[in-house]
């Protein structure tokens, strides 16, 4: 998916922990919740049993830091840094070019 | 990993074919050949049978194109767009913001 540039991408990468009680539910209705946001654009998702990848895309920054501030959100990132994830990153970055391959078009 | 900001990261999520042959080696040594360009910090990558999301973080946009610009690295890319990826996306972005938690430190 390519929308114009320039936009942002918070990219969060994470290391989970052995304790993950709770995270596919709340993983799900975060998802859920982000794409109601005003200025959601989209979202991709990788993840393996120990490892993940979400990175989503968002018109501005104000429009990410709104999806930060969002009560249940917050809530969710509390419980993220107490129990689910070990270690994780979080990166704030506008997206300059964009190119799309898809082979069957 | 956290860096001084701005740095670029390389966005490249992947939707994969059903004919992996010579992936995962390609795979190896494209990642071994990318720690050795100049400016390359570091790189994400988390995938699953299907898919994949490959974050490759940069010093600047020059040192990013100019591994893109790699022989070895081109024709990697042509064997990808033939073979392994029906769709991906590439974006280039430079990260303004980057937030670090580890909860053993």
């Amino acid at each position: 998916m390519t929308w114009p540039t320039p936009y942002v991408a918070v990219i969060f990468t994470t290391q989970r922990s052995s304790d993950l009680d709770g995270y596919a539910e709340m993983s799900a209705r975060m998802d859920e919740l982000a794409r109601l946001q005003p200025g959601f654009l989209g979202v991709d998702s990788v993840s393996t049993e120990d490892r993940g990848i979400t990175v989503s895309y968002w018109v501005d920054e104000a429009a990410s830091l709104a999806w930060r501030a969002v009560a249940e959100h917050q809530i969710a990132q509390q419980i993220g840094r107490e129990r689910w994830y070990d270690a994780y990153d979080l990166r704030v970055a506008t997206v300059t070019r964009g190119h799309h391959f898809d082979r069957r078009q």
